[in-house]
């Protein structure tokens, strides 16, 4: 227990309270506490471990980029320019970054029970060791106390990602990057441990705005001309060969919906000619992208990238904060989606196949016990990946294995997968999945549904080998 | 733990029995249980408070005008007749109050584990003071003493709801009406704390068989005469400044979907003019509605009434009860419902606003996580209200709580909303809320997430200052 | 707590954890542990009680069979064919039951925190009293164990069954068995602890594709000659009266959907004829499927037969492997069901009938508290069955009270019904479930919602009592 006006950083935090079920998490979790930090799902730049350059102040580091703060503060009333968020128009937004600091500090109540509050504390007290909590009081003292730190070579990127035990981290690419920073930066260290991340959403989905100009830059960087449909599927075969080379492992789609069914490939074409000419239905356009991720799956059969799926979210619900602030401003908001029927076609194709490994995410908790356990529970090449996103988080995690494991057990999981912008979060956020998971481990023990050495076996499984083994190279996996 | 036989109301009552948990639930309960009730949903008509007249019987005051509690008991075989709920077609019913109260309490043990129950026995034990719980022995009774208590001052209904010490009561009333009874009550007492709701529901839905009817009592009342889309828009204009006018501090609307959808306006004009010759499809009804949310919102912003929305009830289930014994009978059904998508127009055109409160309500548990929190958490006009209805009970406070407070926080909700038919009942639904809120609490509190003064004033916002500043005149919130 | 190196089968296993629940708990569980179990939705054969012939090995009896087991090794890369699982094509499969075995005993981590392994460990331990656990090294001595116990005369199947104290057991028949192996098994056992179950799926899905050649055996088996929709009425209602004559209490329906929209006679009969030339659409079928629940319910109305309704599953997911080994192998996957709208024609018409109950099941968890328990805390004829399928496991159990005994109650459920293919595992589901709601019950006693008799009497009555009554010849039912 923590009383908020001194800080303490409560040692079994987010461990259950019941003094039965404690000393048994506490056991566990002291198993899994130090394990290395696979992270295979990131969505930091890579030109940030490139620079190595130091970070400019705690506002450019912890406010301004993590949409997860700035939303709650937005929701009650600040505007995205308040907080720093940058303006596509060229409106004035606040660039003092120790008023923004100071906005948020003021604030520290809202974020009262939040994921948020969990990582930042950790951020604050484990990362930076700072012994003070934001407050209206102390907002100044803890920005001088925080820049200090960002200013010594102990926080620089490179630095940070040594420090918190990471053993690989995967960060998200479009398809069409030329990886150059990738390999420059393999060049640099001796490389591996910061591997790409195939995610070609925005050529996949064709009545994207930006989709002609992907299409071109597609065609110049596979070096494939890329006219009709089958010159997309070579220059993006291509391009997988390409990622594979530059180390990565997986790839990573984002669609509305998880639709799977292929289209005869003179259909495919022509909806491909139609967008080419910018003609494309909003329907044509989604069976287009339903195919694609069957085409997706049979080329990870092929050449062994994971295939990871995350769909169901509405993105830029405001218009009018995507026009002002763009994409990834808090705005993204959950609908309901469903997997049975969806992933049917090409579960039926691939998901029996030794060559495909799959990994579904979602936001929309209802598919747990009812769809996405009983598929893993049944197709091989299915596994569960970790609560994504707004279920990133003690409660949904919690129900996340409440909901799986009894169906699908816990060995058709990925083990945790974080899914973070903000690079600082990243221990943080193993550290409350390590928690979350010791604790329901611990009352299976204690309800003799489990044996303690199978449950710290277990937990084990989940914090490092599983996430290792669910996107290992093909060639690496156990036969 | 209390044993039937006797009659002891647990002070520690649906507080976790959790031996660390509970005497940290004990400690924030102890600082809400007594604050003022902040009750700004109310059904009870204006009318019983300025009769102020004795109740006749307790099942005139307990039984017949609760759905919540008859409903179980037709569901087990009785009829609505039997249980004296008047019939439409002037057939036989239960007249005498004893035999139905002897129902009732032979059938106690069908409330086990419902919030009906716990209520029931607060309103025995707090309100009456009776030392003996019902069952078919002691029926008679138990009836004689409530009786008895009826007949004293301290049980007329302004006395009540002094005794209650309710701040602020909303009723919910008909956008027709002319609102003379609340006139006279605030003559009678110097007024203010009785405010009533502009509802417009069957105004809004064409297809309505009561909405000709309607219409023309708008004309009537509004001064307005309303032949047209237009003139239909200015005399709920008028009406909405007569509530205000009133003390009004909200609009309440039961729609059972909750699209906001604006129609072009002379789209509207035409599905109105069609509806008054009683020419219109469900799908234009449906369409028309959606419009009206769009413009109560829109109206919203102009005059400050708080908007609230309780879509998803398909109501009426079974034709035959409906028929014989009218509406809120308990055949009122829960459906699905959508909120991302079908609130998007509305959002996107006021949820930036600062001029806008809109607090959304459900019954569909399901879209807690998905789709309220995020937009909650997102929109600075949108609150979550309380758990409604079927959802006013422990485990489903409890678990919005756990499902909504990761990604919306605690202040992106109204704080408790009661919503009663049954006047003697609010109290109880406050103290199940707060010790419900003061549970969960306790748990942040033990698993080191939040510090116990935090829980603290979090549990007082939630019980008292979070609703009262959601429904807050405008000019009266802070900046 | 157990560890997994010895084999202590935990007496209070599956009974929360927490000290003040846990002794209240095990005071529970005491009263009910060695109540009679009532089975009346089983899928044992009963040619298997007629034949009562040893099983020939641990592999055929406990793995072969069981979905539920067979489906997590195949999730994991075993195929059906390695475990053993008959191949339609005359394929090669694996014939020896020891390998099986070994390959079940080899992969035992997989099934942590599944319901399989309870019930898996209660077999062993209590059925077998086997004092080793299933791992790689021990499979061969425990399946010698196994072995020696099953030639004995106490595990014959009716010996089995006594052993178990199964007052009653239901099979599920086919609506075109000709019940002989019933007569028989009655004529030797003096009869009536072993009924079936009407359960005409085939004939009432007009697409299906043995649609056909079951309708010709309706005629066979019911003496009436089945050339229109109405001598098809005809002869389902001689066949509910032969099953009635055999000691059928109920009647079983899986469909995918729950609509019960009745048609017109005339359109009925068109589609039935349409269906005898094998010209029917899939919306056809699908609108005849639902008329036929709605003639059930009628059926149901007249002569008695509990009417169960299972919807929402789809079966045969993968068509590879349906193609290779048929049906019930574990790809058998949930989709979303809705409930409110789709019983409505049946409730409106039957459902406030005292001649007519109705069991609904689901695996869609999400329709509990949103659709469900409202619908049965309002019509009579509706009570909630048990947690079904992939959620009869105490997670699920656990949610089901939590999600519908506010509203519904704990009297409008039927109580536990297992739904049972594997023998050995009827004991251990039912302990299972009245540890859970024990558990449930416990807390509610804790937090002062119920005294402790009430708990004790409760949890009688949801052991034992409602599944006698809900399943009771209608005759023998109380006014």
């Amino acid at each position: 227990m923590t009383n908020s006006s001194e800080w303490i950083l409560d040692p079994d935090r987010v461990l259950p309270a019941d003094p039965v079920l404690r000393p048994l998490a506490r056991e566990i979790f002291g198993q899994v506490a130090q394990l290395p930090i696979v992270s295979m799902h990131g969505h930091v730049d890579v030109q940030v471990f490139l620079d190595n350059e130091p970070f400019a102040n705690p506002a450019e580091l912890l406010i301004i980029p993590d949409h997860y703060l700035v939303r709650m503060l937005v929701s009650q009333g600040y505007s995205h320019a308040q907080m720093g968020v940058p303006a596509k128009d060229g409106s004035v937004v606040e660039t003092d970054p120790r008023l923004i600091w100071k906005r948020f500090c003021r604030n520290w109540k809202l974020f009262r029970g939040t994921p948020t509050r969990l990582w930042l504390e950790h951020e604050l007290a484990v990362v930076f060791g700072a012994s003070i909590r934001p407050s209206e009081q102390n907002a100044d003292e803890l920005y001088d106390f925080l820049q200090d730190a960002l200013q010594t070579e102990a926080f620089r990127p490179r630095a940070i990602l040594d420090r918190f035990n990471v053993e690989i981290l995967a960060t998200t690419d479009s398809a069409v990057s030329d990886l150059a920073a990738h390999r420059k930066l393999q060049d640099q260290t001796g490389g591996g441990n910061i591997v790409p991340t195939f995610r070609p959403d925005s050529l996949l989905h064709v009545n994207n705005s930006q989709w002609a100009r992907e299409i071109a830059q597609l065609s110049g960087v596979s070096g494939i001309e890329v006219g009709d449909y089958g010159s997309f599927l070579a220059a993006l075969r291509q391009r997988r060969r390409d990622f594979i080379a530059a180390g990565a492992r997986a790839t990573d789609h984002g669609h509305l919906s998880a639709d799977t069914t292929p289209l005869a490939p003179a259909e495919a074409q022509r909806i491909f000619a139609a967008a080419l000419k910018g003609l494309v239905s909003d329907q044509e356009a989604a069976a287009f992208s339903a195919n694609m991720l069957f085409e997706m799956a049979r080329m990870s059969t092929e050449d062994g990238l994971v295939m990871q799926l995350h769909p169901g979210v509405l993105r830029n619900h405001s218009g009018t904060v995507q026009r002002l602030h763009g994409p990834d401003t808090g705005f993204d908001i959950p609908v309901r989606v469903e997997f049975t029927r969806a992933l049917r076609p090409m579960l039926e194709s691939f998901g029996n196949s030794k060559d495909f490994r799959f990994i579904a995410f979602t936001t929309d908790e209802t598919v747990y016990s009812r769809e996405l356990a009983p598929l893993a529970g049944a197709y091989p090449a299915m596994k569960l990946g970790a609560p994504w996103w707004f279920l990133d988080s003690p409660e949904q995690m919690r129900r996340f294995r409440e909901s799986t494991v009894e169906t699908a057990g816990f060995y058709n999981t990925s083990g945790f997968v974080d899914d973070t912008r903000a690079l600082a979060s990243i221990p943080a956020r193993h550290d409350v999945s390590r928690r979350v998971d010791a604790g329901y481990l611990a009352r299976l023990v204690a309800e003799g549904r489990l044996g303690l050495d199978e449950a710290v076996e277990t937990a084990i499984d989940l914090s490092y080998n599983l996430p290792l083994q669910s996107y290992a190279h093909r060639q690496e996996q156990k036969p």
